[in-house]
C-alpha cells in the first residue's frame, strides 16, 4: 500500500444485543466474544498486513481508549482520536479526516467498524487494495456484502452502471442507500440481484470526503477546519470541545453518503463477514458440532438431546447441562444468566431497555 | 386417634431425577423445594395433628438422620430407626413393624414417604382415619390416588368390590397391583374407572403386616423377630447390622402387597397429591403466574415472552432473563446449570447416570 493510506477504526458504541456479555464498562468489541482475541484486536490483527501502527487510527471515547491502549500498545498514542462526546458516524468521520489531511495532504482512508468479524481475510485485503484505486479518482467507495438472507438488520445499497474505466474488481455506481428495509421488503431486495449490505466500510480520500462534508454539513465542515487548525498545538484538546459540543448527531450514511454524487460500490461476497450483531450471529463465525451446537468461552457444556444451541459460559468449573433443547442461546455470566430462543436475539435490546427504564442499572 | 396409631416416614431415597439440586449428600427429602420448608419437614408437620412427635417414627440411613435431627428436633431420638444399609422397602417396613410391636402389642402404623407433597391437609387426615378403621379389621390398606392423567411414573391399584361393613370412605378390596405401564396401557387403565396410583402410603396393624411377612417372606420374618428380641438391649445394634446384611433387597409392594389377600384400598381424589418426583412436577404444586411461569427458590427472574417456564435459582443477586422460552425448566445452582425441556425432565436420570459413568463425581 502507498504511504498515503490510512486505516481508521471507528469504535464507539455499545452492542447492547450483546448483553449480558458486553456492559457498559466492557463492551462488544472490547470482549473476545470469538476465540481468544477482542473483537477490536482481530479488527487490528487484520489491518496490520496492509497498514503499518502508525497508519492505523483508532477513534473512540476516553472510556473506551484506556482499554484499547492495552488491547494494542502497537498503536501510537497520538493515534487515538478521543471524542469529547460521542456525535454519530459523520462526525467520527470528518474528524479522522480532518486530523489525516492536516498530517498528509494526499491521505486517504478506509473507515471500519471495530466489532466486525471476517473471514477471509486475504480476499478483504484485495478488497481494500481494489478500493483504494477508486478512491483515488475522487470517489466515495463503500463495500458491499452480497446478501445471504432477507435481513431486516442492515441498510441496502442497490448498484447502478458499472463504473467507467479498469478496476481490479467489479465496481458499480451506487445508485441508491435504502435504510433498514421491512422483512417483505428485503425479500424483494434480494431477488433483484444488484443490492448489497451496507457494511459500514468506506474508502476515500481525506480531501474528497471534507469536501462533501463542507457541501452538505457546512456546519461541521467548519467545526473541522477549526480543529483541524488548532490539532498538535496546546489548544487542540479545548478547541475540539469546543467545537464537538454543538454537532448534530447524525450518520455518515445519512448525512453524506446518501446525497453524495461519486458514490461507487464494490459488492463482495465470500468475505464471510458478520457484524457479530447479536447472539445468533455467532453461529455465522463459530464452527458447530455434528448436532449444531456450539460452546463458547469457557463453557463444559454437557447436551443431552440439544441441537443448534450455544453455551457461552464463565468457568470451566461450571457444568452446564442442556437436556431436549432446541435453538436456544445460554449466556451464563457472573450476575446474570440469560436463556434466549435463537430468532429472538434481538429482543435482547428490549431487555435491556426494560432493566434501564427499573433503574437495575448493575446489571447494565 | 388411639393411642396406639403410629406413623412411620420412610426416608432412604435419593431422587435423582430432581438434581442438580438433589445431591448425594443432600437428598431431595431433606431441600426446601416447595417454599421454606423441606419436604421432610412438610411431612412430619403434616403429621403432627394426628400424632404425638413421640408416636412418630422415622425410618432412613445415618447419612440422612444427622439432617433429619436437625430439621424435626421433636422427634425422639429412640424414635428414629438406622439402616444399616438400604435393603427396599419391605426391610423397612417390617423393622419398623417389629420395633413397633415390641413397644405396643396393638400397635396400628401409617407407613409415608418423607417426600411427597400433599396439599388438602384435611383430608389427608380424614383419610388417614378412616384407613386406620379398616385396619383393626386385619386389613392392609393402601392409600389409593385418582389419576388425573395415563401417566407412566406410578404403579397402579384396581380395586375390586366394595368392603363389607360400615366405613367413613368408600373402600374397596383390591384386585390387583399393576406395575409402572406403558403409556398406552395406562390410557387403558384410565379409562376404565376402577383404578388408582399406587401412592406408597399404607395402613395395618403391626401385628398384620408381621404375620403376611412371616408367610410371605419368612427370611425377613426371622431376621426381624432376632431384631425385635434384640431390640432395647446393648447388643441391639450389633444384632440389627448382623441380621440386615443378608436380606434380600425387595419393595413391599412386590414382596409382600401383590400376593397378600386382605388387601383394601381407598382411592382418595382431591388430596392434591404429587410425589414431587422430577421437575416437571413442580407444575402441580407451585403456583404459576398468568404466563404459567414459576420463580422458586431464590431467584430473580425477568420473564420477556416466556410461557410455562420454571426458574430455580440459587441467589436473588443473580438475573436470570429468559426469553422467547416455552415449556422450559431452568435451575441455577452453585457448580450446575440446568436447561431442560419440560416433558423431558425425567431424562435429568440419565444425566446423571452419564455423570456417574464419566466419574463426574464432583456434579452428583
Amino acid at each position: 500500500m502507498s504511504e498515503h493510506t490510512y486505516a481508521v477504526i471507528m469504535a464507539g458504541g455499545g452492542g447492547t444485543r450483546l448483553w449480558p456479555v458486553s456492559r457498559k464498562e466492557k463492551p462488544k468489541q472490547l470482549l473476545p466474544l470469538i476465540g481468544q482475541e477482542t473483537l477490536f484486536q482481530s479488527t487490528v490483527k487484520r489491518l496490520e498486513d496492509l497498514f503499518s501502527p502508525d497508519h492505523i487510527l483508532v477513534v473512540t471515547v476516553e472510556e473506551q481508549a484506556r482499554e484499547m491502549r492495552l488491547q494494542a500498545p502497537e498503536i501510537p498514542e497520538e493515534n487515538y482520536l478521543i471524542e469529547s462526546s460521542p456525535r454519530g458516524t459523520a462526525s467520527v468521520v470528518g474528524f479522522a479526516a480532518a486530523v489525516l489531511h492536516k498530517r498528509d495532504r494526499n491521505a486517504a482512508m478506509a473507515i471500519l467498524p471495530s466489532d466486525h468479524f471476517i473471514r477471509n481475510r486475504d480476499l478483504f485485503h484485495y478488497l481494500l487494495k481494489a478500493a483504494f484505486e477508486v478512491a483515488e479518482n475522487g470517489y466515495l467507495v463503500t463495500l458491499g456484502i452480497t446478501p445471504t438472507q432477507p435481513s431486516t438488520a442492515y441498510g441496502y445499497i442497490q448498484q447502478g452502471a458499472p463504473l467507467d474505466g479498469q478496476y481490479k474488481y467489479p465496481t458499480y455506481n451506487v445508485r441508491r442507500f435504502i435504510e433498514k428495509p421491512s422483512e417483505q421488503a428485503a425479500g424483494q431486495l434480494l431477488r433483484t440481484g444488484d443490492h448489497s449490505w451496507n457494511s459500514g466500510m468506506f474508502i476515500w480520500r481525506a480531501d474528497t470526503i471534507l469536501n462533501e462534508i463542507d457541501k452538505q454539513m457546512p456546519e461541521l465542515g467548519g467545526a473541522l477546519k477549526n480543529i483541524a487548525s488548532a490539532w498538535g498545538t496546546e489548544s487542540q484538546t479545548e478547541v475540539l470541545s469546543e467545537n464537538w459540543r454543538g454537532l448534530k448527531v447524525e450518520t455518515v450514511d445519512y448525512g453524506i453518503m446518501e446525497k453524495a454524487e461519486r458514490v461507487a460500490v464494490l459488492p463482495a461476497g465470500g468475505l464471510g463477514w458478520s457484524d457479530v450483531g447479536m447472539w445468533s450471529s455467532l453461529f455465522e463465525v463459530l464452527l458447530p458440532d455434528m448436532d449444531g451446537n456450539i460452546a463458547t468461552n469457557s463453557s463444559l457444556h454437557l447436551a443431552h438431546e440439544t441441537h443448534n444451541t450455544l453455551v457461552y459460559g464463565s468457568s470451566n468449573e461450571r457444568l452446564i447441562v442442556t437436556i431436549g433443547v432446541d435453538d436456544m442461546v445460554i449466556v451464563d455470566t457472573g450476575d446474570v444468566l440469560m436463556v434466549c430462543k435463537t430468532d429472538q436475539a434481538q429482543k435482547v435490546r428490549d431487555v435491556v431497555g426494560h432493566l434501564k427504564k427499573h433503574n437495575q442499572e448493575k446489571y447494565l
